[in-house]
């Protein structure tokens, strides 16, 4: 079976960064840095130097500490852009330009108020120009989502012939549906002169919630770099997220598709990324909320206990958390409390149980959740009622 | 063009319910119900009555009080749950039973430790049963994500056989790849005999980020039902969210479905499900996050303020937002600040911006966010400094 790498380009501290509340100070971001050349990413985005010096800063700063990734510095199409983010990434061991530009009608006509033609011609020309500094130059077509296929196409081949090495087809309105995104990189794949030599790159957003859908279809439609951040933080509702992507394709085996990510650093990385950011991660987020691998029904907490495998495909410890929660609340069951009690001492009886199900249920009803404390208060006064003189 | 309904089966009260921290009161329950029945979904399934006697309670209150939309409780495949669940909706103006029974090997096995025969039995025998209480009988086969589809084409119609109305094909543990659920909705309308006198309805999870792409795949393949969550809560990873979808099918039109959820109304509803139950939504969280609208880098301000369709696909208002933000970050550009100087009240030529902007920026490296309060800061330092006398 065939199995390839898709590469992973973390964004977190430039397409993420760039987020209402998100800013960080220097150590902060390098720091992150540092954390995720840890992770296995392929290439760090680690800022849009011309944007502020702190940013300057940030990215020739990362640029000497990153070991393994190729450290990758954002502009717009035109020469002082591509002069900052050069000097930015003077001392990178791996460095990467990433130019482009807006190639959507949306785009050219009421952003760039320009014809196709010259948007192609300056597409071609930021990419040659990038070429005089770095070997590996990436181009993104803003807003290649809504762009006409057979437009796209031309850009595409305007920016191989330049020297371009990555070709980056963002959703950037987060409007695609999968099949369509799917469909846009075969049909780049199919149509673009020397498209083999260069690398398709999924750069999605998740508006409508299909960020990391839309990033599966474009890699088994032929792309094999995946564009994210962790905890899919970023403009708006965000970018695909990493730890979802990743996961994926650990789990879809039959996709014939590796990452280099140490999928065990997930979750540390999300609680990092989130506390250095102040941008919290919601309960039900997946692999990395805090619920991801909690049950609290009764019906799932039954079959969790017997086999984890009937309500679980991912085991809990290959993201770095210890074990599954088995929470109670009014919707667990007679299994799951036996279960708990088992845990603090207790090996109850099933006639025991139906009756400590009961006072069990009184306590849930006007509780949300009841915890190891309530576990003992219920054992303590069933035992009194009964008489028992159980012992932990 | 064709314009087909999807219906769309809330259960927040529920699926959502049950999740860790997430339990409510009897009265807000009713007050969720209330706000549910008003935004147009098609069903409310109210709880899960045989699991405790505050969901029976809860199940029926808001029988009594639910108008227009369908009220559904959940049950197992026994009588003991069904006889409840009749019980609980005895009030209910359009009641339905929701049924059913896991059919995938992992819950046949080792949760059941049965065969498949007995399950497809015990399938069927429920929903003759139900029938006896109401006419609108749920079938949901648990774990259909993993279970063998020519399996659960028989399991299918045994159910339609015994008079299920509705069968809902969940995937149960979130495992699903969107092309994959499509398939298994598109080989059951092939294949199953007198499929087209039933719904077939999407319960996706959201263990791997797909639930959402997982539902729209599977209307697009014949499924005229989602099955959903404000805020997309439920156990694990979450369900489907019922915001994500219903803007899909609202923004894709080419798909010919239509849903009858009136979206202003989702803001607030995100809003009300999250403070009632305790259940924060990220700030990128698609549709109702805090940043879903707001925009900071400079490249997207800039399309934005020029044309907002650059780099928005939905109308805030549609979805109850009153306009899109315009935050001011280190990423931001000059046309953003001259945006927010003007909304305060400065309307600055080109000359002052630029050397405003370099006032900006130097805030902006040190700060999160800039505020309307910095920039009536840095107007007061800038004109001390060019001896202007400028008014608001």
């Amino acid at each position: 079976m065939k199995t390839e790498k898709i590469e992973i380009f973390d964004t977190t501290l430039r397409d993420g960064e760039q987020v209402p509340g998100c800013k960080l100070d220097k150590n902060q971001k390098l720091y992150i840095a540092q954390k995720l050349d840890e992770l296995g990413v392929d290439v760090i985005e680690a800022g849009f130097p011309i944007s502020s010096p702190g940013d300057f800063d940030a990215v020739q700063a990362i640029s000497k500490i990153v070991k393994k990734a190729k450290v990758c510095a954002l502009t717009r199409a035109n020469t002082k852009d591509i002069d900052s983010a050069a000097q930015a990434l003077q001392y990178a061991q791996k460095p990467r330009i990433h130019t482009g530009i807006g190639t959507s009608e949306s785009h050219i006509k009421y952003k760039f108020n320009t014809s196709q033609e010259d948007i192609l011609n300056r597409a071609a020309e930021a990419v040659h120009y990038a070429k005089k500094y770095v070997e590996d130059v990436e181009f993104y077509a803003e807003d290649a989502g809504r762009t006409d296929n057979a437009y796209l196409a031309k850009v595409c081949e305007a920016v191989i012939q330049a020297g371009a090495t990555v070709i980056n087809i963002p959703d950037t309105t987060g409007y695609c549906l999968p099949a369509d995104y799917g469909a846009k990189i075969k049909y780049l794949k199919e149509n673009v002169k020397d498209i083999d030599n260069v690398t398709l790159s999924c750069h999605c957003h998740n508006d409508l919630g299909m960020a990391t859908a839309n990033s599966i279809a474009g890699i088994i439609n032929g792309a094999r770099q995946i564009e994210c951040t962790i905890n899919g933080i970023g403009e708006r509702a965000g970018n695909t997220a990493l730890e979802e992507v990743v996961m994926i394709l650990k789990q879809h085996e039959k996709l014939g598709f590796y990452t280099d990510i140490n999928s065990v650093m997930l979750n540390e990385m999300s609680q990092l990324t989130s506390t250095t950011m102040g941008m919290l991660v919601q309960p039900n987020k997946a692999i990395v909320g805090s619920n991801a691998f909690a049950h609290s029904s009764g019906i799932h907490q039954d079959g969790v206990i017997k086999r984890r495998d009937t309500y679980e495909i991912i085991d809990p410890r290959d993201v770095g958390i210890n074990e599954s929660a088995i929470i109670l609340t009014a919707r667990s069951g007679r299994s799951a409390l036996a279960y708990r009690f088992k845990n603090i001492g207790y090996d109850v009886t099933k006639k025991e149980l139906d009756v400590l199900y009961d006072y069990f249920l009184k306590v849930a009803d006007v509780k949300k959740e009841v915890t190891e404390k309530d576990l003992f208060a219920i054992m303590h006064t069933f035992s009194q009622n009964h008489l028992i003189n159980r012992t932990a």
